[in-house]
């Protein structure tokens, strides 16, 4: 079996040019494992970790003994050999090459190190349609949510994406309808990155109607997946595929979303890796903003309202106005005893505000240095605005 | 002074009657207090914890020494002096008698302990309009927010204080325009009990446009202050009052807030004196949420959505719906391959979802007890919902 696949001339010539100056047998154990385990599968990348792709991929297509963990590694090769065909490996390297799409191996020079937080359910390798830098760069945030958004979350999600790409900042999504596509069209217009995660193979525009937007991603930004191409999206797929999204970004920003969303499941991948959480408020009475009113009370996300304290969230910066100076309660008493017409002498000021006479001159003094107040003869008044 | 004050025939005549049954002198002293004193002052509050009402009074207007805190309390007696009239003292007594408000003393019966724990700023009295009993209640809650509320706030406002208040929680809030209008009238519409806290005498209808939600509040509920009758409410003492909503409640609630909002203050007196406290968001593009949204960023405050999240804050109950069951990821990815038309046989789907053949029979034999698959001949189809 292994020989089959690591021996075949054409998928090897195949490997090779996609990969050139690099270890053809790695690259097409890694095709292979993308080919035959479904994305996060433990398994598959504890092997990997250990072995290395070639040994792994050997390994776990044979019926060698394992010892400790025998039952977890027949039951990976239970899921694994029934896909072991050499023809569906060299499909997968002849559909990426039909569509351009680049393959990209852990290590290699544009692979965001970022993933490797995913441990043994880091992707084997990742296609890419478009340019891989975005991947790599050095400040990126994922901003998702509801299919179903309102047009409150639709624009929100538009102004915070807008501002974050127009400053510097890669917008991760996952190219769905509703707060994805509001997210990556913000970027692309602001002239920012953008890279969308698919759920299936970089060749399959899913949704359909968003054909249009995976080719101006294409162009300006990266389409990217871990599957290969020609796999459908399926449910487990887009549930995966979170994982991903949660991992690339600084921080995840969950825009709108319903009590079930989908977008919950990459606000948990985002939790479970450590990375800032944000959510942003809506009315308690739509229900597009119920998951993120939960994500607040049950996820501690943070309560997110603009691009500021998304960065704030990102530890980019923190450029959020200071906390106002506190006024003297003495002061505020006595402006309040105070008319703005009728002036008033100190000792009747003193009595109507409850404060000492000596006090009342004193603030007085500092108010009329501050042109608050303006004695008239022998009184006080306010000073009019 | 003091012997003018306690000595005077009438005046002790009306604080005996205003207080059937108790002491005169601390009932005149205590008076004198909320009549020399403005809300809140410290000085007076740790004299009076140190002495006794009478005794505090008697060395706050005389000129003896004290000591280390010689300079607070002269500067303390220079705030009191220039009130210490006679007849001030009579005049809050008669004006309380003409509208009929009770005047309450900390250790009376319908006296709320949870201002003891304002310490030294607790109130010397209360005077209260309605029934005292509402104070006095083992269940109540503040909700307070803007004035310039939005039609969603006061929507908000109306639906959390009218669940509240019909399952036995008093809504305690501050009388104004907007949030506190909106929450005292839900209250009162729902049968329930209301509290509000006016920022001058309870005789004196401040906003003037809720003079008929007074009558309703003092006829149904009650209106409460510190400040004697004929007081005008002052900025000073519109925050002062603050404190009293805050540490009646068993939590605060703030439905809607601008950036600088009253109701911040509201919030920051509860989160000092340890009681939860909750915001409702709202839209990002409102400011009239801006001040809510501040408050879980910036005073952790928690996200509150409806009544139940309230009752939870407040520790009364849980009644939130659980975490929903986590369904097996392997389950989702065969039935991700399977069709609800064309039926598969079992190695076929195991190929396509990635699982062992054995899982792949495992699990349908689980889904078909479920009704969720069928067998149709040899291969197995989605049923149909």
């Amino acid at each position: 079996m292994i020989d089959a696949l690591l021996g075949d001339g054409g998928i090897r010539k195949a490997a090779a040019a996609a990969r050139p100056g690099h270890d053809p047998a790695t690259t097409l154990a890694r095709v292979a494992w993308s080919v035959l385990a479904e994305p996060g599968d433990g398994v598959a990348g504890a092997l990997i970790s250990q072995l290395g792709a070639v040994e792994a991929l050997r390994f776990g297509l044979s019926d060698e003994s394992f010892g400790l963990a025998e039952k977890t590694i027949q039951d990976g090769r239970r899921r694994w050999l029934p896909r072991a065909q050499p023809r569906a490996i060299g499909d997968a390297l002849r559909g990426a090459a039909e569509v351009g799409a680049r393959l990209m191996l852990p290590g290699d020079a544009e692979w965001p190190g970022a993933l490797d937080d995913l441990g043994d359910h880091a992707p084997a390798v990742l296609w890419v349609r478009g340019d891989p830098a975005h991947l790599a760069a050095p400040s990126r945030v994922s901003i998702v949510g509801a299919r179903a958004a309102t047009a409150y979350g639709d624009a929100v999600a538009a102004e915070l994406a807008g501002d974050l790409a127009a400053t510097g900042n890669v917008v991760v999504s996952g190219g769905a309808y509703g707060i994805d596509g509001s997210a990556h069209r913000a970027a692309l217009g602001a002239g920012g990155g953008t890279v969308a995660f698919l759920a299936g193979g970089v060749d399959r525009a899913y949704p359909a109607g968003h054909l249009q937007l995976f080719e101006r991603i294409r162009s300006s930004g990266a389409l990217v997946s871990e599957l290969p191409c020609g796999a459908a999206p399926t449910k487990f797929r887009f549930l995966s595929r979170n994982r991903l999204i949660a991992a690339l970004g600084a921080a995840t920003v969950v825009v709108e979303a319903g009590w079930r969303s989908g977008s919950l499941n990459t606000a948990a991948h985002a939790s479970s890796l450590g990375r800032p959480l944000g959510a942003v408020p809506g009315p308690v009475t739509s229900a597009a903003s119920a998951g993120c009113h939960r994500l607040m009370r049950e996820y501690d996300a943070q309560c997110v309202t603009n691009a500021a304290e998304v960065r704030e969230l990102m530890g980019v910066d923190a450029d959020h106005p200071g906390a106002e100076p506190r006024s003297d309660p003495d002061q505020t008493r006595l402006l309040d005893a105070m008319s703005s017409r009728t002036p008033h002498p100190p000792a009747e000021l003193a009595r109507s505000a409850g404060l000492s006479v000596e006090r009342t001159r004193a603030l007085l003094g500092t108010l009329s240095l501050e042109g608050r107040v303006e004695q008239i003869e022998t009184g006080w008044r306010r000073a009019p605005l």
